[in-house]
């Protein structure tokens, strides 16, 4: 059994992303399990507070990363790129720069969107390959 | 005299990109003068605390770049890329659609940025022409 943990970057209560995370949960295949994480709680990226230690909830996050076969992210497109909070939230999972290997490392990242626009998350997609490669 | 609005994208205390803004206030030509403003303070963008009015600190920051004569963004680089929340705080500036005109219509932006690495923020930079064009 492969687990993926699937990631919505909004905040939005009835958030289209959050829905198609929900469906692709429910659509992957008996193989695979769809672990649905959330980027609530999740402060604003600053260095002085990571100073002070890492945030629990970013902490469970990384963990849960690092123990998955891979990662699903279902990202919004806000001004033509990845929306802030949801980059925050990987900000926050890339740091120290030390532990980038033990979560990410070797790690395929999946893509997908949902927009009420024509450019199907597109452009937001294209910005986050920079972010991963 | 033009009056441009100067924004450091971190939250840290003692960023570069704070002091570098700093600097580039200092060394303005005397017929331009830099206000510099703050990311402090901006929550991280949810559209369902935006439908329950503007937050303050928003509102405010979107009513000194309309009334600026351009815009310049001193920014960090987070994984190859524009730091989450920077992006958040520009993101918010961008809400509600129809008000973009009216805060960054034909509005100069200029980017510059400071980091120890080697690589001078150009892919932090380039990924936010993507976001002003």
């Amino acid at each position: 059994m492969k687990k993926i943990v699937g990631i919505a970057g909004s905040l939005r209560q009835k958030s289209y992303n959050k829905w198609l995370l929900q469906a692709a949960q429910k659509l992957s295949p008996p193989e695979l399990e769809v672990q649905i994480h959330s980027i609530e709680g999740i402060p604003l990226y600053n260095a002085d507070v990571e100073a002070q230690g890492m945030p629990a909830v970013v902490q469970q996050l990384k963990d849960s990363i690092a123990q998955s076969d891979g990662l699903l992210l279902v990202t919004p497109e806000y001004n033509n790129s990845i929306p802030g909070v949801f980059k925050n939230a990987i900000d926050w999972c890339s740091r120290p720069d030390k532990d980038i290997g033990r979560v990410f490392g070797k790690k395929p990242v999946a893509l997908i969107g949902a927009t009420p626009g024509r450019g199907g998350t597109r452009l937001s997609q294209n910005a986050w390959l920079a972010v991963f490669r």
